[in-house]
């Protein structure tokens, strides 16, 4: 925290955050009533901030305000506030392109890096949903749609390129939340390091075996300088299952606080890495004695894992065919009939180097989450260590093929037939057979 | 040119360019004597600005000045006055890294968009060296060890990422200067533009012809996204032969006003570029009664070529080895010598990659040197118009062959011996004959 921020900002309380709202005349009225008859609750569980759920008369909002730490560590790790700042230029980036598919915003404070924005109720946690095994029938098709769409807008495909330079500039001073995607992502989870974990002893092995792997790291480390050095568009950065927001027909994005102009396969990875991650984590949650072996929800994500990724290219390649006005590919140089099939391979081309970088990102994504700092509750919430480590063990050993040989993944077909048969492909002698008695091996 | 500008800025002339310079202590004792007595002259010859060499009974100083319009346009096509600023910040960012391959800078003017520099004599311009058939042993040495020393330490592999992002953010506002690449070298060439022109009616066919040409066309817009979407490294931005200044053994690049953070292979396909360019305008410049065909300095053009090409590779891959301390391919991830092997192998990728962007953006600059609105001297130095369409129609062929079959070039060699033979794919009915009367076919 800079002193400038440190003038004017302090960790909102019910007081200061009713006085915040009832101070703007669209959340007042939207809450109804008086101030002190709203109800107020602290329902923040991320790293970050503190989220606020504020219910009046007449309506509800919701209130992020960011801390000045991370969260999970306390103070001793400090984190720059301006990520506040930057999820609001986020919003404010892709609203006009992506509609219904964020939160509405109704005020930013940048004081105390506050944005008041839309309840969004009675969505929950997408991740929260894959755990409890429930299907979402539009989810796929709009995250695909969404990342289309947030992508395509911010890229030099869609507008002259010196607006998306102004983007690129202003996102660059969000280098405290990049740091932590490049040390906790590309870097931490290839190497000993204090702040990673995994399940011990049983990954033990796993963990030192790909920690030697010479092909595996230079496969994470190359996508790691692309992440850096590939500004295609505006990316949330952070699009895993716990950033999206899900009723039976509804679908919100949210928690765009990493956002910076990267590769779009950054954010098409995130969400179909964590789908993956899930799929490798129910057979942790199956319950035998419900009759619910989950083995045909495992079907239905990997169903999901299709329908995002050809939504994502089907949309992608239809915006660049019909609203492609920008300096990448311009169209006064492809004016004729005789270009439309070069320039159609060239879509392709694209779009395909795209869905590589998706297969790669989904990799590094899986491997951070088992092996490096942040782990996620699809496998945390698993209680027996042995269960949870099989589970593990499996999405690691998918993971690594991802990036060790990403030439065996030429469609998405080719992932979907690999997924199941990687789940044996797990260092742990003597522990298979009691996996097997557990139900979740063929 | 804005209101800001516009405040103190004025075009210097004898008395304000003394007074500046007076004014300045370590330049007033480098020229020695009295201001009245210092000796100035207008050298620019240059599209962008105002360039006085001074000399006093001491010493001497260059001061280049950008004019707020294109010079070789005139005040109709204006242009930012702040390129001067961007080539005084890419000075200061390469000057510790590459020596004496810069001229030294000793002030710089805000308000006037004034550099104040060293002298370069008795240097000329490498383009007028190569059109009058001299040798310079150190040449492509030079300017192989400058890309790769000036790219590898702007890049991610040699610092942390921070401070490489501050500089992507600073030089994205070099808009105007990045606008006339963008269209002058990516998409006017391409397309039927008031600003091109080319010989004629010689090449009226094959320019119509290249326009028709949808593979070719994609093949430069995908190296025109690219350009704008792939801040490796601080690129000089317009390193061809009239950027580099030469005498039998010294060799200094000047001009950055194009900087900004961009492709590597941008630079190294300029200048690999403009080699081919000045083989193809050999023949030109043949004196048959002198007994000069420069057929024996054409082999020494793509000698050049060669070791241009190898010293860069070679001096990029062991800084690589040598100096990595950035957060690409980050050395905390490959301490154990099991990982050596990998990490060769992928900076060999690595640099096989700059290879082949580097022959890409040559065939961009040869084509929009040719087709474009900024032409080269090496051809237009040649009166005959039929003979500098048959040497711009092989650098043309050349061109197109490197774009549209990228394959077929995958060492150096296959350049060199490809060049040769391009002169003749020439679409010129019946002109041939003519051609080789002239001596310049095998």
């Amino acid at each position: 925290m800079n002193d400038s921020q440190a003038v004017s900002y302090r960790m909102l309380d019910r007081p200061s955050l009713l006085a915040l709202l009832a101070g703007i005349d669209g959340v007042r009225s939207r809450l109804g009533g008086v101030p002190e008859a709203w109800q107020i609750r602290e329902v923040g569980d991320g790293n970050l901030n503190l989220v606020f759920i504020v219910e009046g008369p007449q309506g509800s909002v919701c209130a992020k305000q960011a801390l000045p730490y991370v969260r999970a560590a306390g103070p001793s790790w400090p984190m720059s506030l301006d990520r506040a700042y930057f999820e609001n230029s986020y919003y404010r980036a892709v609203a006009p392109h992506v509609g219904r598919l964020i939160p509405e915003i109704y005020h930013y404070d940048a004081d105390l890096y506050c944005t008041v924005m839309e309840r969004l109720s009675p969505h929950i946690i997408l991740r929260h949903g894959l755990i409890e095994g429930r299907r979402y029938p539009n989810l796929a098709r709009d995250v695909g749609e969404y990342v289309a769409r947030a992508s395509f807008f911010t890229s030099d495909l869609a507008g002259p390129f010196e607006a998306k330079m102004d983007g690129v500039a202003r996102f660059t001073a969000n280098k405290a939340l990049i740091r932590i995607s490049v040390d906790l992502i590309f870097t931490d989870p290839y190497r000993t390091s204090e702040r990673n974990r995994h399940t011990s002893p049983q990954l033990d092995a796993t963990a030192a075996d790909l920690r030697r792997d010479g092909p595996l790291k230079v496969g994470a480390a190359r996508l790691g300088q692309k992440f850096l050095n590939q500004p295609e568009a505006l990316v949330h950065g952070d699009l895993h299952s716990g950033s999206v927001m899900v009723t039976q027909d509804d679908t919100r994005v949210i928690d765009p606080e990493f956002a910076f102009y990267g590769p779009i396969g950054f954010d098409l990875g995130a969400f179909f890495g964590n789908l993956l991650l899930s799929w490798y984590s129910q057979p942790g949650h199956a319950s035998h004695a419900a009759g619910d072996d989950r083995v045909a929800y495992q079907e239905w994500i990997l169903d999901q894992a299709n329908v995002f990724w050809e939504t994502f290219r089907s949309r992608f390649l239809d915006l660049w065919a019909h609203q492609a006005r920008g300096d990448a590919y311009p169209a006064a140089m492809f004016a004729q009939p005789a270009d439309a099939a070069a320039l159609k391979s060239a879509r392709n081309d694209y779009v395909d180097a795209l869905y590589d970088d998706m297969l790669g990102y989904a990799a590094c994504k899986m491997i951070r989450r088992i092996l490096g700092f942040a782990h996620v509750i699809d496998f945390e919430r698993i209680p027996d260590a042995d269960v949870r480590s099989h589970c593990e063990a499996g999405a690691l050993a998918m993971a690594r093929l991802l990036l060790t040989h990403p030439g065996q993944f030429h469609s998405i077909d080719d992932v979907i037939d690999a997924v199941p048969r990687m789940r044996w492909q797990v260092d742990m002698p003597g522990k298979s057979g009691r996996g097997a008695d557990r139900g979740y091996a063929s």
